[in-house]
């Protein structure tokens, strides 16, 4: 059986490793954390990232990048957004033909606007598989039936990568969308800080829905102006996610919403939730790449004044609720 | 200022009476209970269905419908799918040429599969207002932002009623597809009734995002059918409305499905919800109406078949979560 290697300690490769590991595949699982490396090895535990879940005893954790790399076929990169294009510098030496790159990663390059699996074509010559959909890692590990799609731009490898995380709890399926794959999963994040931030200062179900709803009309029109499909933002990866995230007690998108919802800063909030906030960089990201587009995304739009330029929420958000428009095309 | 006469005495009745009320309207509110229509002129609460809501004086209820409806321009019919037609019928000789006609009822009519703007127009000839949206009574009443839509085949008037209801948090969109609104307000709770279902096993939101995603996929899929526009399915009618109901703790759809999901049977869920269910109803409608249409509604299929049959949940709900389709698209 071929060997997979996890780059990234956090929450989703840790039960992705431990769905794999308990398929029989050995794995090698590459973090930086020493101390959360020495957990995994001696008491199969990764409490901080995925609390309550045994890790099976064919993971193994290191903190050096060769060793977790060397005879490994399958190399899985959960790291954020931001680190894509580092880490695959520093993996670029022990790859080889065989190796099959494979991106959990959500959003686009902040600077450049590449999508990351554009990234990391660029830095390691390959055409990567990426894994998106509804799926919080606490979900995942406790063997609740979750899908996910794999796409790549060759699909053949997308179709291997299917086989390899498939079982009878978690689905995987194909799409040829890699752009609306991608786009879907990096959008949905932004809404889903919006989404929080209306539960955090107190508005109900009814309001967030309404937010929903515009919020899968701004995935969709910027999804389609970078070349992506309409159907695949109304798919798992894109409406099947934004629900997810926008609605989910797992979700640090929308946990670090409330957050803001309450009153808290950026520096607070990123503090609070401890990991990395990918709809805030997603925010960023987009707030800039729209206007080079010419496409309007007011929920964008407002959270970045928010977040960046600390404008009132509620003024805010109301603003968005209470645009003038008097027909339901938007 | 016009009168406005509400018919019927649940939850989504009395917080719009109430809304109207306090934009000045005098109300004539019509229900069947006697006692609730004295808790109403006395207390001014209507406890059962909509707790800790205080009503207004103007709001004024009676038992009697010729009284409720002298001298009153807009009738709102707020009862189940399943009384529309008789409840009409009972008012054809109280309406007169200047009466419009306004109703709140999502689903379509078991045995004739009219959609219930049909029957209306049927029994008093008049084109009557649909308004529908992801509006929850309990929020509605507490002032917290919603949106809702308002179509008819005759856009004056549901022009006219965008005015009548519209007030700082209860934003009113107008939209054309009065069949695309009918539709995806009757099915979504179908769908509700299903993602109730797996809340009641104990599956994730992993599980509940993934069925409604392919909840969407039905919605459209017949209502497109049955003469709809997909943009309207994928609004706050359709999309809108079925997140709300599906994740929200006020629906009573989903509601069902908990307890459908604990074991319950049919006649226990009912009891114990004590409001009428049109998710369960419209399930009933739809399984026997996408034969003739030759559509593929496959949640429909199998909660029809829990719910009528009494097959197995979990094994109804794997068998949909599993199929054998590889590629996202279905």
């Amino acid at each position: 059986m071929d060997k997979v290697a996890f780059l990234g300690g956090g929450s989703f490769g840790t039960a992705l490793a431990t769905v794999i590991a308990n398929k029989g595949y050995n794995v090698n699982f590459w973090l930086r954390n020493e101390k959360i490396a020495q957990e995994i090895n001696q008491n199969r535990t990764n409490e901080k990232y995925l609390k309550g879940v045994k890790i099976p005893t064919n993971v193994k954790a290191t903190c050096d990048l060769k060793e977790a790399l060397t005879e490994v076929k399958y190399i899985v990169l959960t790291i954020p957004s931001s680190s894509i294009r580092n880490v695959c510098e520093q993996i670029k030496e022990y790859i080889n033909e065989e190796s099959v790159i494979i991106s959990l990663a959500k959003g686009i390059e902040d600077g450049t606007n590449l999508r990351l699996s554009e990234v990391i074509e660029q830095v390691l010559d390959k055409k990567p598989v990426v894994l998106s959909g509804p799926s919080h890692a606490e979900e995942v590990a406790a063997l609740i039936p979750t899908t996910i799609v794999s796409s790549s731009k060759d699909m053949k490898l997308a179709e291997e990568v299917q086989e390899l995380f498939m079982t009878p709890t978690l689905r995987i399926y194909t799409n040829e969308d890699l752009i609306g794959v991608e786009v879907g999963g990096a959008v949905k994040n932004i809404i889903a800080v919006a989404a929080g931030i209306l539960d955090g200062i107190g508005y109900g179900d009814n309001t967030k829905a309404a937010l929903m709803t515009r919020g899968m009309k701004e995935i969709s029109r910027v999804g389609i102006k970078l070349g992506g499909k309409e159907e695949t933002f109304y798919g798992l990866t894109g409406m099947g996610d934004l629900i997810v995230t926008c609605t989910s007690m797992h979700s640090r998108n929308r946990k670090a919403g409330i957050l803001f919802g309450k009153g808290k800063k950026l520096d607070e909030v990123l503090k609070e939730v401890g990991m990395v906030v990918e709809g805030v960089k997603a925010c960023h990201a987009f707030y800039t790449l729209k206007e080079s587009l010419g496409v309007s995304m007011p929920i964008t739009d407002v959270l970045y004044k928010f977040i960046f330029e600390e404008k009132n929420p509620i003024k805010a958000i109301e603003e968005l609720m209470q645009r003038d428009k008097k027909s339901e095309s938007y």
